[in-house]
């Protein structure tokens, strides 16, 4: 019965700061999810002794360690080599991994440069994790009653191999009493209103709750533990308490983006949808495709960064610009409006404000937003004022623009969130 | 002489995923401007035995120990009374912080709750590293030729503490060489392509080289160690020379982005850009637009995701539409021609391609992309072959689409690259 789990981060970038240890947190939180204790997290750079010292450490605490880092094509790539060496088996060429290497090449008509064979070298006994992301195969080996895992340190090749490979086998492994987990993704909610919302929900000995933050999003999952039926039962009745607390706020349950749950409600009601972006710059746009199939709704969109944009494109009136300028209830309603004009769709939404630092003053500081949604019954238009960087600003912009169609979709009300507060003019 | 450091990082918050380490890529970033080597990074929750194992083993490793977490009021802040532990030393209460947490309190007008003074009780021969922003004191203890330094978890006062107090005493601790480094970003090479690339430029004696990709980036480092003026020679002469290797695919030294080197190039030469996006769908702009001042040379753009709003908006031909689809040479070339127009800039930029799952054919396979720029003097397009999932094959394709821009404006050649290689129609 495995129970514990050490998480080995390795590279020079992690030990001199260059980059955060993103994997590590990613792969606790998957792991808190089937149960299992991340006893320590060990993280060394790319040194033979001491990464060598952090297998051995990880294997004398844990029943499973999974790495991340160090099987790439270069000479600073040791894992393999180390892991080959901590378990005293010898490496050897994995003739699938190399033929895929080698044909991954030739589809995109290059040469292969002969140290990415490194990558297809593994130690005795690895049972190949694929790796649909990139060249370097993952791995698994058992050894001392031991189970090592071995993966790229990129994290969007290290969460396909997770998701896809690894936590199914651990899932397995596992056996016994499950773990049953459900994320609700929210926005409009801080992480302290959402727990005073949530307390007394759900009792301690029913399921452990828990929250993630990725800006601007707030995820709350529950965990519950006991045989199949019984925990899936129980599931459902806490899924339903917590609904019944926070359901506006909830966008999706599950691994689902705000931009697929707002496409799949556009496509559902037949709705089309047109886009005037002024201080998202085309964040909407770029979001409303990500998900595949935006096509059946999306018309297109205007960025339109300079008033000459807004005037010619949209048809925003000079005299509004003049009057209001272009940060204004007035120039976002006319935009949205042309948005919908122009493209012939049955929505127009339209941001623009500051993002900072140029063009603040003292009535509109940096991070003054509008955001007006155009139908075929009329345009609505609110300030937000927002704060943060100027990514920031650009993310939650985009973020309250796409919950407004959802809610718009939906026929819930516009949220009084406490992230960003509606100001009056 | 002191140089290597053990950074410990304690909390269950850690261990099950509920936030990301960045205080510890933080200190490690700091601690290499001191040219201190971080031997290892260790990570454990709040657990006695967990917690006493991770400062043993951090105590073999380094001469120096910084740990952040655990030193709060309540039952699971368990720091101090490990580090008594493990030096075989008795708590004792610190006068002088007893005294201040109960003023800070009082100063708040509220009544302290008792185990707050529980913070108060170090370990014998603790010096205190004064918290200016919080009523746990940090402090450093001197014990079998080690330093230990504990500071709290929340990273605001681990900051100000670091920068107050810790950072000057180990300036002072370490004195003598410096570490120098310096960040190439390029573009357009696979990662074992520049490995072989500047294999031979750097000999390991005189700097040590390391890669980082961050998909479509792939960052070179190269790190000198030696007595100060020697060692800023030394960084110049390599630099140059891995410049005269890699110079066109670096598209800038240090921590900027594409985007702002692009901004950069088209602000210095008053040239202005329209964008007319079809399968980046906004994301040219949003990153065009993350650059601050971007409204300097960006008028605008369209996300042309339909075919009327390619034709309506920036021109596009329905004979051409008809003749050879939205995916084509001629598409692209009237698309970036016509935004061109439109906005009435110096360039023009245009983007059409299949970013899959659907509408792919077996001529236009997903991942086909069409890239055009319109100047003055005409228009040039080209066709790529990308591959991946649908984001990839998009921020891909806007990473091609700025760097043209960037090509363009120091009169390079467009990049005949190993990551995307232009195919014939």
């Amino acid at each position: 019965m495995i129970e514990r789990v050490a998480i080995l981060s390795t590279g020079d970038e992690l030990t001199t700061g260059r980059i955060t240890d993103t994997n590590a947190s990613w792969i606790a939180d998957q792991l808190f999810g089937l149960g299992l204790d991340v006893v320590a997290v060990l993280t060394v750079g790319d040194y033979p002794d001491r990464l060598a010292w952090a297998w051995q450490r990880a294997l004398e605490l844990a029943d499973v360690v999974i790495s991340t880092g160090g099987i790439g094509p270069t000479a600073d790539d040791l894992t393999n080599e180390t892991v080959a060496r901590v378990l005293g088996v010898p490496l050897a060429l994995d003739r699938d991994s190399a033929d895929r290497i080698r044909q991954l090449f030739a589809a995109l008509g290059r040469d292969m440069p002969e140290n990415n064979l490194k990558q297809a070298l593994l130690p005795q006994g690895a049972v190949v994790v694929p790796n649909p992301m990139g060249t370097a195969p993952g791995y698994r080996i058992e050894a001392r009653g031991r189970h090592l895992v071995v993966l790229p340190g990129v994290p969007r090749e290290m969460k396909v191999m997770m998701e896809e490979t690894v936590l199914p086998w651990l899932r397995t492994l596992r056996g016994g009493d499950v773990y049953l987990s459900r994320i609700f993704q929210t926005f409009g909610l801080t992480e302290s209103a959402l727990d005073e919302m949530v307390a007394g929900a759900v009792d301690p000995s029913e399921a452990r709750v828990s929250f993630r933050a990725s800006f601007p999003e707030i995820s709350l999952r529950i965990v519950v533990h006991g045989a199949p039926e019984t925990a899936a039962a129980r599931l459902e009745t806490l899924a339903a308490r917590i609904r019944a607390r926070i359901g506006p706020y909830v966008f999706g349950e599950g691994p689902v983006t705000l931009e697929e749950v707002v496409g799949g409600l556009l496509a559902e009601r037949g709705l089309t949808l047109a886009l005037a972006e002024s201080v998202t710059g085309g964040l909407v746009g770029h979001r409303v495709t990500n998900a595949p199939g935006s096509s059946a709704y999306l018309r297109g969109g205007v960025v339109a960064y300079g008033n000459g944009a807004k005037r010619e494109l949209l048809g925003v009136r000079q005299e509004t610009l003049d009057a209001h300028g272009a940060v204004s209830e007035e120039a976002a309603t006319e935009m949205a409006a042309g948005a919908r004009r122009v493209f012939g769709t049955d929505l127009g939404l339209a941001t623009t404000g500051i993002a900072g630092p140029d063009g603040a003053t003292a009535e509109k500081p940096a991070g003054t937003l509008w955001v007006a949604v155009a139908t075929a019954s009329g345009t609505t238009a609110r300030r937000y004022q927002l704060w943060g960087t100027r990514d920031w600003m650009k993310l939650l912009a985009s973020q309250i623009a796409l919950d407004w169609l959802r809610r718009h979709a939906l026929g819930l009300p516009l949220a009084d969130s406490q992230l960003f507060r509606p100001r009056s003019r």
